[in-house]
């Protein structure tokens, strides 16, 4: 039951937003009264910290499937892996577009959680960048940093092109071209 | 009243959400009631309506400032007007973050809006970078309209990662490496 409450919030958080759902219309949802699902969580807030641990998991997994010092290639490679998976979840993709969005306000409950998480990611992208920059596999004229949020913005921002109009955007072809092409070094084949 | 009840609207859709946010909010913010408001707008979509359609008229404006063919600089130079007036504005760009994040879902009432948005912002900037490739001031490997769709996205991921965290992102230093770097041809100085 836990486990189905945790997919009924994350469905309707991703089209109605933590905002728009209530913590009833989960409860309908399952079939149950407010009153039964506090049983299993006390409120709102507790689902949406449910919700968002659940949903880094399989990222987490993800991200030790990364070689230690990857390639342009392996970035190439790992990002393709991702982007698959929210091809084939347009509901996750939806929820992380609905929920980060929300959550800019400073007063969202995952206010913090979506700074942090693009914080690690910046940090993470930052690092591998500038290896690779060192290595002569990425070009070197724009910062790493710079890259990083780049890279991050390039993903949400064409994902959110994409699931307002999935039949009109390759969202791989596009990051990919990003990549492949606008990240390369100016002498690379 | 009319044009404070949408500066209401927007300001509560820009923190709340459409659906987060009811049309009773919008009465008590303006301090009357529900039945009250309706003499001046029926129900919310009409007031999400005229909440879009004046969100739209500063950008119509805007682009009557573009030159009939512009080049790489007059392309940054007006991206650089528009992350000005959205850090000037933060709700307003709140405003285009949490709406357009919403949309995806087809149910949603301005999903038109924003997905015919999005696609005439596409072929106007895939028409501007085809001639700005054909004149050598733009790096020819990545088509036109994947160009356009990145740039775009770009603008939409760095703005939603500098609501999160404005501190930490420099929205214009991170675009303006995007087309004054990335998007330059490879002979560029």
């Amino acid at each position: 039951m836990r486990a189905a409450a945790i997919e009924a919030a994350a469905e309707l958080f991703g089209t109605a937003g933590y905002r728009g759902a209530t913590f009833k219309d989960v409860a309908s949802k399952l079939g149950m009264t407010a009153a039964g699902l506090t049983y299993y969580f006390p409120d709102k807030d507790a689902l949406l910290a449910a919700v968002l641990h659940e949903r880094d998991r399989p990222a987490v997994a993800e991200e030790t499937a990364i070689p230690p010092s990857p390639s342009r290639s392996d970035i190439t490679d790992h990002v393709m892996r991702i982007l698959a998976e929210n091809i084939a979840h347009p509901g996750l993709a939806e929820l992380h577009c609905v929920l980060s969005a929300e959550a800019t306000s400073a007063e969202h409950p995952a206010h913090e959680h979506f700074r942090d998480r693009y914080r690690r990611a910046r940090e993470l992208l930052t690092d591998t960048f500038a290896a690779a920059t060192a290595r002569g596999e990425i070009r070197p004229s724009v910062p790493p940093r710079t890259l990083a949020t780049l890279l991050l913005g390039v993903l949400d921002g064409v994902q959110l092109q994409w699931l307002l109009d999935p039949e009109e955007i390759d969202m791989q072809a596009t990051v990919r071209a990003f990549i492949a092409d606008l990240l390369a070094p100016p002498d690379s084949p």
